[in-house]
């Protein structure tokens, strides 16, 4: 069981994990897909890393009817409701009527709140409109979560013995919010711990049902009260125990989880959430060398999978984003004969681009992509997601071929997991100091 | 009103903005923030460009209980019910048992659907495990829709005078077989019409406040039928425009929209869903020009949003992503003197990483983006969130300096639209034929 991390003194009436935390996202733009639900990710991650589990996330349109229907359903079956989003200026947020309706609570003007809000206009030199007002208004008993990124405050109300969390919705509002005020407060009340609510193995050129069968045995030794769920990315799949009777603590579950890895050998990745490109960034830092890219299919997402990385400019030299041959003979120096002879789509352009991108950006490593991602009809034997990576490393030079089905955004994600799990297991291999018959080997399977 | 369009001849016993679509998400994974939630967003945009709006969407955890129990709840209220997810072969996808048991329906294994299974995994050349077995299990009285990238099937019920429609989580499996299978069932029963549900301007450059306040006038004069909804992206606002009463036909609501863009000017980008890359896009291709980008803060965003663009290659001569002072030498031209006197981040660099840009790649128009996105500590006069951006255009070549708050993604993105829509009104001034002088003074604002 999870064990609260209670910093008041005061016992909280369930354990963490056995508090139910629903979440509203409000806004057509969700339902008509026109913005994705990032606020389910991000508050969903953030409860999950402090043992609570998010038990219900809500998408309802805007209507004013709607927003008060389905809070009073959350506020009946859970202990903390968290909403998202209606809290502007515009006509169609509704949400702070709504719930102060639903919940039998007065609005107030806060005079605080609308100095804070001309301010803000203010400071950017822009003219406060008359509609920006009703952002000042706050629950009679409630408190306020003041917003340092925007004109619009969360709301924090508690009443039935339960806790109402209101949160605006632009992320870069709601985020630091949440962290900052949100989660403090949470865990004050006995509602968040220290600790996950799971352990995660992250696994990568290994399917899912294969995956399982694999590791039935280790989840055989420890019966049904050990919780397994599997989570297949593009190219990737992740494997998360739990415990919710209890049986096991977070301890005991990363030692399951340790043998796990044991028995998948190299193609687990990690625990927990690194990105592939962050272990092959802390693979290549701990061996003082740096990597570069040359990327046509992909069209950039290589060279950002690396700067994605805090500190990147330590390990990453530097990328080109190639469309045209001009551009691999000119930067990459790649021959013009050679894309003549074997084509731009080809192991041999592979090579010579990774090799390019490694010498004239100064690099140790390099990957390179190129292929036919599925815009291009495709080129005889090559049809669309076909797809050549090269990887130049101190131990050599290589490229394989690969061939993915699905839309071109699939193939493109398909392709950036396979390059950096290439650079991963060399980088792992060159850490144990295998020979180049080994590596070679090992690489081409 | 939405006019249904029905291919079989009977009537609907709704209009299709009527009929009540329900989308049931599952998996742990979505709840714990893990994995964003897709499935929304694609299914949510395919509903309403069909003249349908979800209604709702819920997502709960993997287990039988909460599925079975969320099914009864929605398959109460909709006309259609949704679900993705839970199909797969291992232990914690459930919703196949849990759902045929909330419907009183056996499943039946599906020898088609074991051959399927079995084909596909010697066309891979793995083993199949028996764990996958039960993706052939369908509904006694249902439909099987085929998947033509995945194990498992998707599942289609009709049953109570409502439609049942299941669907396997991975999203190439998901999309292709949403629109090439569902949308036209649904279609063909008068559930879908052919037009959209509402219609959306797209615009850059101004807040949500004053986009609402500058647009009043034309809302004023249609009363309160006329639907207005905002969405606020990173450095965009979209306003949509519906009227679910039925009072204004799609085409009036065009023509509302038109009158929202001639008062708008340059700050209206489109109608509909297009990004700014591809509005650049067309803009460039139009000319018959070619645009290149050097992007450091960035890391490879700005490339990407243009590689995104179908036919890319026509337009996109190619992009670096530097790290380094030696690579902006070294690739750009930049020169070092000129790092070492005004320092990397700084107008002069945008500037001379543009040029280079635009002179190395063999490009008409270039992009560069140079900043301190939030990873490093910033540098006296420009702290985090500093971003100076460059634009290299026939006309000339300039920089201008901007600042963010907000965490590094959000930073990023907004440069990466911040050089984009300064790229659009470039490209619209060069369409027009304003003079130098002319599009100085504007750029400059």
């Amino acid at each position: 069981m999870v064990s609260p991390h209670n910093t008041n003194g005061t016992t909280p009436t369930k354990p963490v994990a056995h508090v139910r935390y629903e979440l509203i996202t409000l806004g057509d733009e969700l339902l008509l897909g026109l913005t994705p639900n990032g606020h389910l990710t991000f508050i969903g991650a953030q409860l999950g890393r402090h043992g609570a589990l998010l038990t219900r996330n809500v998408t309802i349109t805007d209507e004013a009817d709607a927003i008060a229907e389905q809070f009073r359903e959350s506020w009946t079956r859970a202990d903390v409701v968290i909403t998202t989003g209606g809290l502007g200026p515009t006509c169609d947020d509704r949400t702070r009527d709504a719930i102060a309706a639903a919940l039998g609570q007065k609005l107030v003007r806060d005079p605080a709140i609308v100095q804070h809000i001309e301010d803000r206009f203010a400071a950017f030199g822009r003219k406060m409109t008359d509609n920006n007002l009703k952002q000042a208004d706050r629950f009679e008993r409630g408190e306020v979560l003041p917003n340092a990124n925007g004109t619009a405050p969360g709301l924090w109300v508690e009443q039935d013995g339960k806790v109402l969390i209101m949160l605006p919705g632009p992320p870069n509002e709601l985020q630091p919010m949440f962290t900052n005020q949100v989660v403090p407060q949470l865990a004050k009340r006995g509602l968040l711990s220290a600790g996950e609510a799971y352990v995660q193995l992250r696994t990568a050129g290994v399917g899912e049902s294969l995956l399982e069968t694999r590791l039935q045995p280790v989840f055989d030794r420890y019966g049904e009260t050990l919780s397994v769920a599997f989570c297949a990315h593009t190219g990737a799949v992740d494997c998360r125990l739990s415990s919710p009777s209890g049986k096991f603590s977070h301890v005991e579950l990363e030692a399951i989880a340790a043998e796990c890895a044991a028995l998948l050998g190299e193609d687990f990745v990690c625990f927990g959430h690194d990105t592939l490109a962050r272990i092959c960034a802390n693979l290549i830092r701990a061996q003082e060398k740096r990597i570069a890219v040359a990327e046509t299919a992909t069209g950039g997402k290589l060279a950002q999978a690396f700067t994605e990385v805090c500190g990147a400019c330590k390990f990453f030299a530097g990328g080109v984003v190639c469309c045209t041959n001009d551009t691999k003979t000119q930067l990459l120096d790649v021959p013009e004969s050679l894309l003549i002879q074997h084509s731009a789509v080809s192991e041999e352009a592979a090579v010579a681009m990774a090799t390019g991108a490694a010498e004239t950006l100064g690099a140790d490593f390099a990957l390179a992509v190129t292929g036919f991602a599925g815009e291009a009809t495709g080129h005889g034997s090559n049809p669309i997601g076909t797809i050549f990576i090269g990887l130049f490393s101190p131990g050599g030079v290589w490229a394989k071929k690969l061939s993915y089905p699905g839309p071109r955004s699939t193939v493109k994600v398909r392709a950036v997991n396979a390059a950096l799990d290439w650079l991963r297991r060399e980088l792992l291999r060159l850490q144990r100091g295998d020979t180049i018959t080994d590596r070679r080997s090992n690489v081409m399977r």
